[in-house]
């Protein structure tokens, strides 16, 4: 279980030191977020001190993971509207979270790889919204809905 | 901006192992939350590695401590109204989220102390709602609502 062509890969250096999937952050969660076919895929499996009561996942790194799935699978699907796929060497447009929902829906066990799942939606050729669901096994576990939006300029950075 | 009398000093051994608020969890967060009046506060100063591009902070935690921000709140009223105030050394109860809602409102400086400020309002006996802003400095930066309900059987543990 493991992405190939992740979109993170396509990230500007710049920013690529998210602690959810920046691939140059050496502390982070190294989410990496690639296409199944019309939908998204990350998968994760927590480390042992991500727990809320022990044997559970901590909610704050399920959120976590729906949010940078969510703004990977809102680069990854501009990308290909650009006429771009991961592997392709082409910078991938940068996305923020301008609003996060998780609903938990049962308690997320340890010891297993979650695979998150999203349907990205265009609001807007600058927004975009995604819907995920995360699983462990056969459980889903949680929902998610990230509205991510092009990064602004207020973070500066190079691109 | 210390919190001296938090109400996660007053969760069980079994439940006090949260990433996000546990006291026994050596490599968590260790957020604190107490009374300020009828709000509740938690005080957080992200890690250096806890960023989403360099010099902002990361949104997952952002939401982390929104969420636990929110489980905490609701433990607070409910000690509160049971009779009890942390410190006085009763068993809290123990809140999970059900629901969580980030709005993110602007880029949220790292080195800073940031400042939870919740509200609390009593949905049902056992399901509270929390509404939490989230401070730099002057800066609103983060709006965050928690549905927080009494832990489930589910969860195990001793209490």
């Amino acid at each position: 279980m493991e992405i190939v062509k992740a979109i993170q890969d396509e990230y500007p250096d710049d920013f690529s030191y998210c602690y959810g999937c920046g691939r140059l952050n050496e502390s982070g969660h190294h989410f990496r977020t690639g296409w199944d076919g019309d939908q998204t895929v990350t998968f994760h499996t927590p480390r042992s001190e991500h727990t809320a009561i022990p044997g559970f996942v901590y909610g704050g790194v399920i959120a976590s993971l729906i949010d940078c799935h969510g703004t990977a699978s809102a680069s990854l699907a501009l990308h290909r509207k650009n006429g771009h796929e991961p592997g392709d060497d082409f910078d991938a447009p940068r996305f923020v979270t301008a609003s996060l929902e998780v609903k938990f829906v049962k308690p997320t066990p340890q010891d297993v790889t979650l695979k998150a799942i999203g349907t990205v939606e265009e609001i807007h050729p600058k927004k975009f919204k995604v819907h995920t669901e995360v699983f462990a096994g056969d459980a889903c576990c949680a929902k998610g809905e990230v509205g991510a939006v092009i990064m602004p300029d207020t973070f500066g950075g190079k691109k």
